[in-house]
Formats: C-alpha cells, sequence, structure tokens
C-alpha cells in the first residue's frame, strides 16, 4: 500500500495538497487553497492538533506509539468512556457541524478489525485479513478516511438489480487475478473533497439479483478515474464571519462521486458480489453501533450550541421573563438533557461481543437517533419564533463601518447590548436556523443515518419485547373464572 | 400518636376496617368491602406481601428491624438503584395504573427526614423534630401515607390570599397551645379512602399575604371533621374482568378531601404559617426529586404495558408486516428506551447533599417528566389507531355464551386467534386507551407532576446553561479582526 | 315489499316495537324498552317530529306528498343548500353525536337512485330498476335506512378472497331464481338496532377474485337468520343525566352485524357478484360525495359543541384572561370557521353530472375530511387541557344531595357559579373529551369515512393538479438561456 | 403634493432612477441598475403591464379613466371577486413570494378612504380629508406604496412609552403649522427601497402613554432624513437562474427604515398624537379585512407552487406510487383547498358597512391566517422530505457544461429526464424549502400579520360564540328534574 507522512502537525494539509480530483462550481480546484474548504480543513487540523496537545484524551498506546483513540478496540465501558470524551472534544471544534470528522469511520474501521472474520474470503482475496491491514495502515498513518454509501436517487420503486443508469450504485464492472474494476456514483460523500481515503459500502438492503452492486472497498482520492464533484458551497466569500458566523467557518462539502471504470487491488476489497457480506458489513460487525455512538454526541453539540442560541437571544430581546418563552426554552432543555441520557445509558447498558469487544446499545442509541431529528428540528424552529423578524432584517456588516449610517449602531442597541453584538447574535441565529447551511445541518440530522421510518421500525424489529409482551398476558390472566 | 399494628400479612386490611369518613355515589361507604376499592385495595395488600416474600429487595435492616426500602435514606448510587429495583416490582403490581402507592411518599418522607432541619420551630414545636418523629413513626407501623397538595380549581386567576371561598385550599382557622385548626379543601387526592393517613402541603408558588394557606400537617383518616368524597368510580361491577380488565383491576379513586374544622396537635404539623417554608417543602427538602424518580419508574410500567398492548394487536390483526405500522411501533418502543435511559441518568448523574443524601438528577427526572406525557398520549394515539374500529364493537362477554349467538366465536376468529382471545386483547385496549379508565390514566399522567408548562419553565431556570451559553460566546468570538 | 305505515308521529317507534335479532349484554333485548336505546331512539322521534313541525326545511314535494329533504334529488346548489340547511338541524337534535340518522343514506339514496343506470342488470335482475324502485320504497314510507360497509377486521394482510374465515365479510352462498342467500358479517354498523332497514355495500378496493364478496342489497332487520349484537353501551343507567349529559342522552350503538343463510330476493339486490360495479357503487354514483356532504355539515355542529364547552370551561375556571388560552380557544373557533367555509365551498364549488345531478365539491369534502379528526382531536385535547383534574374529581350527583356533605356545595361554588352548575359543566367536559363516550365519538371521526391515509391519498390522486404543475413549468422556464 | 408621471409602460422604472436613500451591503446604491433589485422591479413592471394588457381585469373605470382595480372601493360581492381576480393574477407574477406588492396597501387605502371619518381632525388638519386626497394622489399617479408598521426589537418586555432608545418606533419630535416631525425607525419594511412612498402607522395595541409614538403619515422616499439600510439580499448574482430559480427572481427585500428628523407636511399626515386613532387605524377602518384578502389570496400562489414542486418531486423520483407519499401530497392538496374555501367564504360571508363598503370576513381571514402558516410548513417540511438528500448534492451548473464532467449527465438521468431537468427541479426544492430565500419566506409567512398567537386569541374574541354557547346551555338542560 501507499504510505503516507505520519500525521505531524501540517502533515494532513500536505496531503491535500495537488490534489486534482476535485470540482467546485464547474472548475477542477486545489483544496488546499480553495476558499471554500478552509473552514473544513481547518477543524480537520484542530483534530490532529488535539492528538498531539491531549494526546491523553485523544490517543491511545498501540505499542510505543500513540494511535487516534477512535482507532481502539474497546473492551470495557471505561473505554467506551474514554473514546466518548474524546468524541465530543473534537465535535465541540465545530459545534457538532462537521458530520464526518475522521473519528466518525474510525470508530468502524475499530470493529471492522475485530469483527473482521465475518467478511470472509474468496479464491483471489481473504477480506477478512484485507480489513485487519487496512485498519493497521489506517492507524499507522493516522488517515482521514471517509466514506460513501448512499447511492443516487434515481428510481427508488426498483431494486438496484433492475435500474438502467449504470451509475445508480457502484457496480463492479469486472476483475482479475490483479483486482476489480468499478463504475458507479454514490452521493452525499460528505467531506470526500478533503479525506483522504473513502470506505465504499452499501447500507443494507440489497436483495439477490443485486450481486454487481455487493461491493466494498478502500479508494484512496487520487486514483485514476475518480471524479468529485462539489455541491454548491455554504460559505459565502463576500461575506465577513460577522455576517455568516457559521457557514463561512463550518461546512463541511457534500460532494457526488463519480467512479469510471476505477481499478481497485483485491487488498482494498473486503466485500465483492456478496449480498449477503454487503447486508451484514454494517450492523453485524457493529460498524452502526460505534458510529453511532459517535454520531449522537456529535449530536449533543450541535443540540447545546442551538439551544445556547435560543437562551442567548431571548436574553438579549428580553423574552426570557415570559411564562411561554420559559416553557419553549425548557422543552429544549430537557432534549439536551434526554441526549445525554442516552449516550450514558447506551454505554451502560452495552454488551460484550464474542471478540470481546464492548459494544454500545444499539437500542439506546437508535431510540435517541430516532428522536433527535425531531429535537433538532424543534431547536431550530424555536430559535426562528424567537428571533423572527429581528433575524430577517439585519444590515451587512459593512453599514456599521458606513459613517452616513451613525445612527444605525444607535438605533439598534438596548441597555445592556450594542449593536454590532446584537446583530452578531441575530445572525448566528440565522445562519443556525435560517440560511442554507442551518437547513442542510437539519436535513442532514434528519437522513444521515438512514431513513428515519426504517429507523424505527428497526428499532421495534430488534427490541426485546418479551418483558411487555408478559405484561400484556399477565393483565389478560387476570381473567380467570 | 396512635398506634397501629404492624402491617404483618391481613395488618393493613384490618385498618381499612370501620372508617366512617369516605362517600361514593352519594352514600357513606365500607371501603374495606366495596367493590369499588377491591381492586385497589388488592393492589395495597399485595405490596406489603412483597416486603414479606421478596424482602431482600423490599425491605432494609433498620436495626434488628425490616423496613420499607422505600423509607430508606439513600448515601449511595446502589442504594438508590436498590429502591428503583422496588419501585419497579411494585408499579408492576398494577402496571403501573397506580400512582400514589405508599412508596410515593415514603420516598419523600425518607429525604424530608434527612433535610428536616429546612423545616426550622416555632415557639409552639419543633417542626424540625415533628417530621423526625413522624417518619419513624410511619416507618415503624409501615403505614400507607398518601398526600393532598392540590387545591381545588376556583379561580386560577386570583391567589390564594384574594380567593373569596374558604375552601379554595387548607386554610389555619385558629391555634393554641395544643394545635391548630384547619378548613378547606383538596383535590385530586388520590386513594385517600385506603390511605392510612395524608400528607397535606403545598406545591411551591405561595405568595406573601397567603399565610393562612401556608401550612403542612400529617392528616389520619379518621380525625373528626374529615370528610373523602370519592369521585365516580371507574370499576364497572356489572362487567365482568373480560370486559373491563383494567378498570375493574386497577381503579385507583381520586377523592374530593373536605376539612370543616379539624384539629391537628403541634405534634403533626410542619409548617405553620410561613409561605418560605411553604415553598421550599417540596423542592429544598428534594422531595420532588425522589418522588420523581419513583413517579418516572412507574410511568415505565404503563409504558412497556400499553407498548406491549399495541404490539400484541398489530400482530394480532396481522398488521405488524407493514412498515408503516412497524415505524409507529418503534416509536414508541423508542420511547421506552428513553424513559430507560433517563432513569438511568438519573440516577448516575445523582448528587450528595451536605447531609449525604444521594438524590438523582432532578435534570434528568423533570426532562422526562416533561416528554413523558407526550410519549405516553402517542402510545394511546397509535393503540386507537390500531385497535379502531373492531375495539369499538366488541361483544359482552355474556354474548358467547349465549348459545342463540354460536356463530360469533366462529366469525370473530382468525387462524391463529379464538374469538375471545381476539375480543379480551380489544377490550385490554379500549380500557387502556379510550374509556374513561385509560383517559384518567392519560389525563393524570400530564397533570399529576404540575402543570407541564410550568415543568418546563423550571428545566430552563434550573438548568447548569453555562455550557451552551460559552458555545455561543465561542462561535461568536471567531470574528476577530 | 313489504309496507310499513307512514311515518306520522308515533309510527316509527310502533315499527320498532317486537323485534328479536338484536343482542345486547348477552341476551336478546326488546330496543323500544330497552334503556340503552331510550336516547337515540328519542332522537330518530325528534327527527321525524321536524318533518311534521318544520316540513318547510324538512320535506320537499314529491307530487303532493311531503317526502323527507335528505331524500331529494338536487339540481341547483339551492337544492344543496336546503338539504343542508335540514342536515344542520338534524344534527343538532343530538349536537352531532349521532353519526347515522336517517338523513345520511338518504343522501347516498337520491343520488343512487339519479345515476342507477351504473348498477346495470344480469338475466335475473334489473339492479337499476331495484335502486329506482328501493329509493321509492324508502321515500314512500319514510323509512329509516342504516348501512353496513365494513367488513371486521380479521387479518389486514390478505385480500377478501384469500380470507379463510367465512364471516371475513359478506359473501354469497347461493342464488337462484328467487333471490340469494348470503352468509357473513359486517363491523360497527351503527344504529343498526333501530334502523328500520340497511344498505349493505363494500367500500371501493375490491380485486379479482372477490365476486364472491361482491354483492350490494337492502336488509330489513326482521329477515331470518340476521342477528345483531350490539357493543356495551355507553349508556350508564345507574347515572343520572347530571353525571352523564352526553352518554345518557346521545349514545348510538355500534353493531356486529352476523348473517347466517339470509335470503335475500332479487328485488331487493344491487350489485351480484361484480367487482366493478361493488367497486363503483360509492363513488362513481357520487354516494360519497352527498354522504360526506351530511357528514360534514353533522361534524359543524359536534365542532361547535366542543368549543362551547371549552369556552364555558374557561370562563367558569377564570383562565379566559390569559392569552395563551385564548390563543387555544382561538384556534378552536378557526377550526368552526374552515369547516364552515368548507362546506360552503363544497356547494359553491359543486358540479352537475350528465344525469342533471348537482354534486357538491368532493374535493373541497375531503380535504375537510381528512382535516376534521385532528381538528377535533385538538378539541378533545384542549378540552381536556382546561378541565384537567377538576373533571377527574366530580362528586356524584347523589352527593349534593346528601346532608352530611352540605359544605360540599360551598367548597365548590364560585362568585358566579354554583357547585352544581360548575359540577354539571365538568361532567359534560368529561363525556365529550374523556369518558367512553367521549372518545368512541373521537375514534369515530377518524375512521367513519374510511382510513385518513387513504382520504388523503385519494385527495391527491384525484385533484385537478393542472394549474400548480404549471406553475413549476414557469418558474423552470425563467431559465431561458 | 409632488407628482408623478402616469405609470404607462416605463414610467415605474423611471420613478426608481436617481434614489439616494438606499443602502445595501453597506454602501448606497442605485436600485434601478443593482442586480439585487432587478427580480423584484421586473415583478413590480409586470404588474403595471397587467393594467395595460387585461385592464378588464386590472383596472376599473374611475369617470373616464382607468385606475388599479385594487384601489377599488367595493360595494358589492361581485366587486370582491373582480379584486380578488386581479390580487391572484398579480400574485401569479411571483408565485405569491413578493408579499408586498402594491395591490396591498391599495387594498387599505380603499377602505380607509370610505371609512376616513374614523380618522377625524385637530387644529393643523383634517385627517379625514387627507386621507381621502392621499387616495385620490395615489389613484390618479398610479403609485406603488409600500407600509412601515413593525418597530424594531428592542426590549419586548417594555411599552413604547418606556423605551429608552429613541429609535424603539417611530417618534413624534415636534409640530409647527407646516408639518411634524419625526425621528425613529421601522423594522421589516419590505419592498421599501423600489416603493414609491410608504404608508408608515402602528398597529394597534398603543397605551396610554405612548402618544409620541402615536402617528401616522405618508412617507415619500426621498425626503431629507430618510435612510433605507437593506438586510443581506438573497438574490446570487455568481449564480445562475438554474442554481437558485427563486431567489435570483423574486427576492424582495426588507429594509430597516431610519427617519431622522425627517419633516411631514400636514397634508400627509394621517394620525398625530392620538393613542386612540393609531389603534383603530388599521382595524376599524377595516384594512385589516382587505389587506387580509389580498394576502391569502397571495398565500394560495404560494402555496400551488410548493404542491406543485412535492408533486413534480415525487413523480420524478418514482414517489408517487407509495400510499404513504400519496398521503403527504394529498395533505398538501388538502390544504390547497382549505385556502381556496377560506377566500371564497371570506367573500361569501362578507358584511356591508355603514358607509356601504362591503368587507370580506374578518373570522374566515383570520381563521385560514392563523392555520396557513402551519400549513406552509407542513409544505415546507414535505418538500424537505422528498428531495432529501438529493437537493443536497446537486453540482453546479457549469458542472454540466465542464466537458471532463460528461459522465455527470449519465449519471444522474432516469428514463425519463435527463439529468438537467432533474438537477433545475431539485435546485427549485431547495430554493424554496431550505436555502435562506425559501426560510424567509416561511419565517414571513408565519409572522407577516402579526404574532400568530395574538392572531389566534383575536379570533376567539371576536367570534360570534352565541350558538356554541347556546349549545352548550341546550345539553345542560336535557337534565330537568
Amino acid at each position: 500500500m501507499q504510505t503516507y507522512e505520519f500525521s505531524a502537525k501540517g502533515a494532513y494539509l500536505k496531503r491535500m495538497k495537488g490534489r486534482n480530483s476535485v470540482y467546485l462550481n464547474g472548475v477542477q480546484v486545489d483544496v488546499a487553497t480553495s476558499p471554500a474548504f478552509s473552514g473544513a480543513i481547518g477543524c480537520i487540523e484542530k483534530y490532529y492538533d488535539l492528538q498531539e496537545e491531549q494526546s491523553d484524551i485523544h490517543c491511545f498506546k498501540d505499542g510505543n506509539q500513540n494511535a487516534a483513540i477512535s482507532l481502539l478496540v474497546p473492551s470495557t465501558v471505561e473505554d467506551l468512556q474514554r473514546k466518548r470524551k474524546s468524541y465530543k472534544a473534537v465535535a465541540d471544534i465545530s459545534f457538532g457541524m462537521l458530520g464526518r470528522t475522521p473519528d466518525f469511520i474510525n470508530a468502524a474501521l475499530a470493529t471492522l478489525y475485530a469483527h473482521s472474520k465475518q467478511l470472509g474470503s474468496n479464491p483471489f482475496a481473504n477480506f477478512s485479513e484485507n480489513m485487519k491491514a487496512y485498519y493497521n495502515y489506517v492507524k499507522e498513518n493516522n488517515l482521514f478516511v471517509g466514506h460513501g454509501a448512499i447511492n443516487p436517487q434515481i428510481d427508488r420503486s426498483l431494486p438496484l438489480g433492475s435500474q438502467i443508469n449504470e451509475y445508480a450504485a457502484v457496480r463492479i464492472v469486472s476483475h482479475d487475478q490483479k483486482g476489480i474494476v468499478v463504475t458507479g456514483a454514490k452521493m452525499i460523500v460528505t467531506l470526500a473533497p478533503i479525506a483522504d481515503e473513502l470506505l465504499i459500502f452499501n447500507m443494507p438492503g440489497l436483495k439477490p439479483g443485486d450481486e454487481d452492486y455487493a461491493v466494498s472497498f478502500a479508494l484512496p482520492i487520487d486514483y485514476p478515474g475518480v471524479k468529485i464533484i462539489c455541491r454548491k458551497p455554504m460559505v459565502k466569500p463576500v461575506y465577513h464571519h460577522f455576517d455568516h458566523p457559521l457557514a463561512n467557518a463550518f461546512d463541511e462539502i457534500d460532494a457526488y462521486l463519480i467512479l469510471n471504470e476505477v481499478f481497485i487491488p483485491w487488498d482494498k476489497v473486503f466485500v465483492f458480489r456478496d449480498v449477503d457480506k454487503s447486508n451484514l458489513f454494517y450492523d453485524k460487525t457493529f460498524a452502526r453501533n460505534h458510529t453511532g455512538h459517535q454520531g449522537i454526541v456529535r449530536g449533543l453539540s450541535k443540540a447545546e450550541l442551538l439551544t445556547g442560541i435560543s437562551i442567548q437571544l431571548a436574553k438579549m430581546l428580553k423574552l426570557d421573563g415570559f411564562i411561554n418563552v420559559q416553557e419553549k426554552l425548557g422543552e429544549l432543555t430537557s432534549y439536551v438533557e434526554l441526549v445525554k441520557a442516552s449516550i450514558a445509558w447506551s454505554e451502560a447498558d452495552a454488551t460484550l461481543s464474542e471478540e470481546g469487544v464492548i459494544t454500545p446499545s444499539i437500542s439506546a442509541i437508535q431510540a435517541i437517533r430516532y428522536n433527535f431529528p425531531k429535537m433538532y428540528e424543534t431547536m431550530v424552529k424555536t430559535l426562528q419564533s424567537l428571533a423572527a423578524g429581528s433575524m430577517l432584517s439585519t444590515p451587512h456588516y459593512q453599514d456599521f463601518l458606513n459613517s452616513d449610517l451613525s445612527d444605525l449602531a444607535s438605533s439598534l442597541s438596548t441597555g445592556e447590548t450594542d449593536a454590532l453584538s446584537r446583530t452578531k447574535l441575530l445572525n448566528l441565529a440565522w445562519d443556525a436556523s435560517g440560511d442554507g447551511f442551518g437547513q442542510r445541518q437539519l436535513v442532514y440530522e434528519f437522513f444521515h443515518a438512514g431513513d428515519p421510518m426504517r429507523i424505527a421500525a428497526g428499532h421495534f424489529l430488534n427490541y426485546d419485547k418479551s418483558n411487555m409482551i408478559n405484561m400484556v398476558d399477565r393483565v389478560l390472566l387476570h381473567d380467570n373464572d
């Protein structure tokens, strides 16, 4: 495998240079210098910095070397708590707005490594060993691995195998002794432009007949045939941070990934033409549990920020003395508390796999996962109802600097808050709730862990219902004559 | 103080005999024999039986004697967990439908005892010592103490002190060296007809000027001047358990309490003409935390039963293969899980008071308390949507026994469920969600811990918001030029 | 056909006597004298009385004779308005709580008559002529026709033709020159015990293979083999009207109908083994439009009553000065207004069929039909939130008469409302929202016009979407370079 | 008064030239040429064009001259219908996205003119005559009058008279024989930058003590001391219409208005230091009814567009065969229908004022006004749930023109829709629901007619409740023994 310089300070940024597969606004772009990526790249750099600055929190000892704690294979509840502490600090870099920081897929890789025997082998390759080797490679090189799992939404009424469009997903075109050739697409490959590699796989749900699409592999971004086409950025370079304090700092670009006859060597392949293996990849290896654990910890940061903005707005606009506003704010703080409770419970109710890996409770994680988007939506809506018209009419930063408009500052100050502080907070409210950045964050929460309907259905199907059913039996038995 | 026989098997029932202050359906009634109380009394007897049969769970060693574990003053998280285990088993007797089993007020008495110095003293009485003595008296006699806290809803636009109606709350009429005389009323004094004594107090919110009403005391049911007027019972004696499996087994009567110049000796008085003490009685002694802990554990039983009924209904009516029904059921199981998470978190995040009492987190408890009624309402609604018309048209038990109607049984059976089982489950669904019993349970969840608006407002006001506010400050500081 | 005495005063009640097919609480019962039916029978008698007392509103001239206006075949918008005026007055008898008064099926019969050619003929019978004759027969005898359309909920995962249970619906067993023989069941046959005849048909949705069930006919209640098994009554004979002002006056019993080899002569048959005709019976004849028109007018009465109760409660409990309570009440009055708007619009936007029948707009009717249950649920919930605990603790009527409890009346009076009036209003609130009667009314609104999901889906499928689609095309065309 | 050239083609645009009071992004800007206004100005030009091209719809004969139909003082229901037809065509120019087209305030001016006697007079001026003259002036010059009514949200806990900030609203500084001098601010003065004049007034709610703020007048944009500071524009000049089909065409800028010692001659003043007159200005003159009528007709266009987008999305993504998607779409079409019903009902239930003006029913208008924002929010949310991830990942228009990315077009086409059409529709979905433009439209619907809580409270307070209260009395009277 290719080798990267170990990620000491600056190593990550160096890796980003010279990449030529990324397209933004119609042109090929240098991610290392484009302003559209500077916010996100800055966050990833801080992620690596934390490993240096607080290695007790963010690293574990792997032999003599430090490795990212997110890659630790946890064997005790305390291990989970250590990982969670790091997840939270990483999430706090971006207030949870970056959904796919490196620890997300790392959490999956650790459990995929530990349960790699699920992946089996074929005459060309030992997929289990491939996964182990890949884990070590990522660990040693301290890479940033993103992932592509969602297929383009072309025709939701047909299974993959019946789709006509050859980019309906990533498809195996051919294979030989050296490797496989794939063509196709993945959508919403978040942060792909600035990741080192992508883990390509399918969410469960493939059916017999979908064999061509039943594939998983690791994809270095610079492989020939790879194109990463960014969605339009939320970053607004013509505006000052004052005007867009979130969008201009924390946009993680979602991208559309096109693979055109890309060759993948066997040692990077994890699933090959095997519907069952493709379907077990995410759940049976507990990857969903561990990424879900990271995900809801990250969600907590986001919930805290939005609740904090509402609290500060209510205070500034002198609304926080009204009982109905207090109720709305209390609803939000109650949600923050339920998220905390769910995280703690997912750890306290964890189980040990046969392989000795401690795994956060999927029932706890999916319970909050299903409810979190609704809670977050309420947060967005409460924010909007508090800032309302005020948030819709904030002047531009430059207006405050224009000497013609000196009365603007007087007119928007209150006894306690000057006009600039007032406006900055309202701008933050708009970015968090109303502008493209904030709404993308909302839509993202609803769908990034899969269709909410299926999350709930899965919760029901997988939940231990025995006690509840016994209760029904008991109450019915009261009738005993 | 009066002494009661220690509650060995049968002691409780014996205490219920001969009581003459209870009115039901317009007449004075013997609670020990009236069918309206047999269900609830049976549950309380089982509560006492559990202490005999599973004393390791339901008792603690108080010197050489066993005492009810709900009266344990907890000093460690493990103590809380022990208490919770007992609460749950007690709740399971009635599937959480009895909201005011003895452990509820016991949980309060333990913490009132431990923090009794809050109650102070006056020249007539040492209220702190009174509370300690009362706790010991309840413990030694293993009594069932109910409570009366809610004032009749006469005119919600006026404070107590300005109400004209002299029954607007419990009011001090006079006092002398021996004690105080009170007149007035409390509403929704649940289970009062079959409790040994009542703890009378006010929820916080009294204002200067309300001194006449600022009172708390213990009230034996048989004191002269006490009348307990039951609401119309949910029990339906003309129906078989088959037809009303919940109402006929688990109706805890709510009662209206009238006090007419009732004399209370000083040693039973805990607050006297002191608005501040009245207002701190419930919160500052952590009574809210500990009753809240019991309350949400009890809520869990109820949530489990209702979810179980929905699951069994969906299965019986062959609806559980539809993804939209699975989603609804998954929403319910996710709620059950969030309740479990909140209970665990309230214990894990408990704090130690200066007096060395471990206290479940009020933030965790009120977070779920605020959300639980909405969750429970969804449970009721889902149940109704599944059972729908079928639940509205079940025949009477006797119809199945009528030989003229032999085709009824054939017509209502499915391959897997015979007509009687089908009908019984639908009757349970109706009792749990649609009939008076089920709806009283729903309304009760909304209001039994106070106005939800105030619960949320209190959550906001009391929550530790520093971290969230810091986040807002941090994001605004990004703007540094 | 059998002849009935024309419904002069008393004729209806006379027809109810001697009926022997009705079972209640396990025994065969005389509907004319059983207290369970007295409320509903009283309402139907008032329905007939209105024809006498206000014939200008409730009758139309059919030749020289008066006939029920609900049977008028409307040819102008004014005709619709006349019918609506009568519907409203009939609904007001029971405040809309009787969902299946005679005008409901009459509204269908008028349009089935006018569009009867849809029903065609077969070698045994001319179904179109049968329908015309039946209409005249009902008109001349001024009968009360109920209907049975909903099949028992046995296994919702299978189509009718694959059900094993032979009572899964009404099934044709055999036929000969004289008529057909049917066996099977219908559920929620509301008011069947006190109707003269039932119109039996299926809602649309039968599939090829369901021919045995594709049948419609008129069923006199006293045909051999007919059994009507009532659900448990909401009427509570042991309680005074004071305690249950709605349940004891307006319970329309839902019944379970069993047919056991019932012979139906050909002249009462309207559909026979014809899936297409069965499926068009309700929609293509505009029966859904006209019953829907009656239905939503009736719903208006119900909405007005519930809103009125909330308004009076808020006033009595002095809650109506709070802005948040005013908002809740304003939400309810806004719903009442939207119902009125929809009724008016269904008439103003009516269309004329080829046969010259004016037909209320199904788009308007189904729009409010889909939303009405949610509005009604909000009404129930608002009522519950206002009456809350007070409604849960009302004493029995006899308590007020008990001289021992003289302080009860003082304790529950306010300056403006005496204790009896206060309690009566709270009892009404409970009956309307919380007790079995009120919840049955709620569930009934959700399902009596079919599964809400299908109502909405049908609205989308049938709506004229051309203008909306053109708008999308227009906005996209803005891009013209 | 100043005279303007009558608005023949081009007159309006000519008037926009040379204006120097408008600030955008920190600099003074020429609205006639700035791209930020070209969309909105284009819409207003089309508004004037319609008067030329379809004068039968958009004009009425005022003597020999045509005048804008929105200025017609309606005296019959047919007049209202004529006005409504014009409102709808005007709204369709921008699909309802421009909330303050000239017909909005014109609708108010017509009724203010007809009920001008409400405004009275003082020794300096006859306000009633001023209003009549102003109406004629606007009519003859065919002006575009915007309005400023909302005060900056400085401290919502204090009444105006107690605010410290002198810009808390528009305040009278001094007056003499010639006129008055005002200083202060208004927020969300929508379309102010491109209006001819503004009508300045307060919404009802002023209190004794607020006299300095109790003022109303007409304000030509170019009066000395007037500054209009635009919020940041939604228009995105760097993007093609393809990428932002709504934002780049229909942004109506909200502006912040600052008045600094602006002199207003008496003939432009309508209310002066008179709290009562200020409070009756909007309601008692029926201005709320007539602007509300225009407003909800405009809302209909918006609702139709959003519903249309959802329908087309569901079709394109092949989601419209799923019953749960059909239900969601049916919910939207039912809302469109309820809006139509409410408009028709507001006209059918109109009343005639003493002055002979026909006035749409405020109960009908406010009923839908209260519910419309919730309906619109559901439309936005449904749109988001359908377009979901696809909408978050659309490439830039230029990506499709880049020859490197030729496979992009193949990869995103379906059998029926090519990639460009697919992407354009998704861009439209995002602009309508997720990006700043769409969310501003949502927030705007919630608040532009006042705080929804107050709309509902007002509906309750003003509604004719007599029938509903009678019903409650009647049902209670059933109890007559």
